[in-house]
């Protein structure tokens, strides 16, 4: 169900004829209220995409009525052109909203699009994808936006949490280009929960850092990342910010661990833990490194568990670690021990999908966990024939 | 002739059983002099292999008399039993070459290892191959050497420069883990020319600035890069600082450019030129952030001039630049003007193997080169199935 999971929300996914396979690509996620409370994150990409600018635009007044997203093409680095394009789907969606009987304005609508960068999307396709959308809006509609903002996914992703009298629900794509600050990827997530903008946002923050901003499937930053929150309240319910925050944090973890098993090409989802880190800067820093190492990527789809390849990225760094004291784990063996020779690697099997990569800095207390995924021959094909 | 194209050295390369192919794998550079000037660059890798800190060690005095190299071997996070082993083995090369006539210590011999990381060298086969190596030592023994530093190259790489009356020559091995600061990689440079250990220090690590650490194949830093340079003097000829420096840069961009053609499973040599930037830093930051794009060198592979993963790279930076003044060229056309769209991409080809790719930030006059390699399933293929 998706973002229509919780009370007070309306959503479709059509087809525009936009991508190329015509498949859905036009969604619209539509708040009913009482409440219209809403908050954002998006990518740190200097090169922002225009829905990018728009959204952070008008989420400045931190209320939305509805999300446009669409795929088949990103919007990104095409100049004023682009900009007046999302300007002018907002602007769009708003008077067809309109016209079902509540006035709604541009400046409620937050843009998503994703595609391939640099190129015009098709006004017309868009209109008319939008327009379908509105007709079709349903209180089950969410499992149908979700299909439409697909891009090389293989699967919609989508994720409910219900708690004590409230409901958080939502909806991701992203298959490639993921990595922190965020993964490139369109997220929106929906709850029925009367939340007031402050914990909106201080909630999405807190989210996102442990969970999407975690995620580095290869290493590359999308200009369009955006993760959305809207909070209808129409379920009544006022959680406590702990409380909200949790759950909100669960949903973002489910999601971001479905972006990354369905990574292009990816045979092996990787989780690298830094333990016993002088700060949480320190351990990310080494993770990240780690899940950079196109090496350790590629052995690790050859289910080789060469330790070695983990030093060498971990040496990169500027964390706080004396090399001969560093240990390494592969899935519970300890492979590596005081810089060097632990036990046999024969010990280790790489043989199923998850592979957990654990090192021990002895530098301080703190742990974090970064979660990748393999590098393949599959990977290659996809990038080298798809304009993304 | 590679390290004894200059006068005044000797070299050596057998096969002593330590690479499981039965390829050569023992290297032995030695130096007549008169004079014994010499100056190394290393790994900025944090963890540094045992022979790495062994000639770091050797290399205060400013002098070598020898440099034996092996592969088959990283020697590299083996801890202190892996040190000794290197210490064992100069101690070794110093006593065989003693037994030629002229005193030879330990601390005049730097060792260089490649190979796999984390697995102690098998000595017995070491000192075997090094005591065949001193006996087959020949001023015309430069290309045997170079062989035997080979691991995943598929073709030895030498390079020599002649100037007024002097020769400078060298050697150079690297197929993978090659990123700044510097490649994976062992190099051996001999010049018969005069030099001073000042001069021989400034002039390499010039060198090596513009050269060796501005390659970057697949931004994995490797635990044993080596750049040694030896002057014998035997030439009598004592060219002036530029003179040197200039020469020595050739040998190094000719060796560097070799190991990026050379890189594994690469089909595309890609040259990033950054234009424009406000400094040298920052234009190698957004050249160093393009080069190791996996989706630009995946598109490179596939032939598509994707200009928009060229700027999500550079929009990763912390470069100086608006996005939107930035242009992109690609083989010669400006498909990217402004940040946004410019010629038409269906006029630039990349079926040949050299890719140009010249990014204008409009922030300043300076400029600066990267060179870097398309990702390939060829790469995954070898460093799956290779322990390095």
């Amino acid at each position: 169900m998706s973002v229509t999971a919780a009370q007070g929300f309306t959503a479709a996914g059509v087809r525009a004829g936009i991508k190329a396979s015509g498949n859905h690509d036009v969604a619209l996620v539509v708040s009913q209220g009482p409440l219209f409370t809403a908050a954002g994150v998006f990518t740190s990409n200097r090169f922002k995409a225009a829905p990018v600018l728009w959204s952070q635009q008008v989420l400045l007044d931190q209320e939305l009525r509805a999300v446009v997203l669409n795929s088949g093409g990103a919007n990104a680095c095409t100049g004023p052109d682009g900009f007046a394009d999302t300007h002018h789907t907002a602007e769009f969606v708003a008077r067809e909203l309109s016209s079902l009987g509540t006035e709604v304005g541009p400046g409620e609508i937050a843009v998503c699009s994703t595609g391939l960068i640099g190129e015009r999307l098709p006004m017309e396709r868009i209109y008319s994808g939008v327009t379908a959308a509105v007709l079709e809006l349903r209180d089950t509609g969410g499992d149908d936006a979700a299909l439409a903002i697909m891009t090389t996914d293989s699967v919609p992703k989508t994720s409910v949490v219900e708690r004590d009298g409230f409901v958080i629900g939502g909806m991701a794509k992203g298959a490639g280009m993921l990595a922190p600050g965020l993964a490139t990827m369109l997220v929106v997530i929906t709850t029925d929960a009367v939340v007031d903008a402050e914990l909106a946002d201080a909630a999405l923050r807190a989210a996102t850092a442990v969970t999407f901003d975690r995620i580095d499937s290869d290493g590359c930053m999308s200009t369009n990342d955006t993760v959305l929150l809207l909070a209808s309240g129409a379920s009544g319910e006022q959680p406590n910010a702990d409380t909200f925050t949790d759950a909100l944090t669960q949903v973002c973890a489910d999601l971001a661990l479905q972006l990354i098993h369905d990574a292009e090409g990816a045979s092996k989802d990787i989780r690298i833990t830094v333990e016993e880190a002088a700060s949480t800067d320190d351990a990310l820093e080494v993770a990240r490194a780690i899940a950079r190492s196109n090496l350790l990527k590629c052995a690790i789809h050859g289910e080789d568990p060469n330790w070695g390849r983990v030093l060498a990225a971990a040496g990169t760094t500027s964390a706080a670690f004396e090399p001969d004291a560093v240990d390494v784990a592969m899935n519970g063996v300890w492979i590596c021990r005081n810089g060097g020779l632990g036990e046999d690697r024969s010990l280790v099997s790489l043989a199923g999908r998850e592979v957990d990569i654990t090192v021990v800095l002895r530098s301080g207390a703190t742990a974090a966990t970064v979660w990748t995924n393999d590098l393949t021959a599959d990977y290659v094909h996809e990038n080298s024939a798809y304009s993304t």
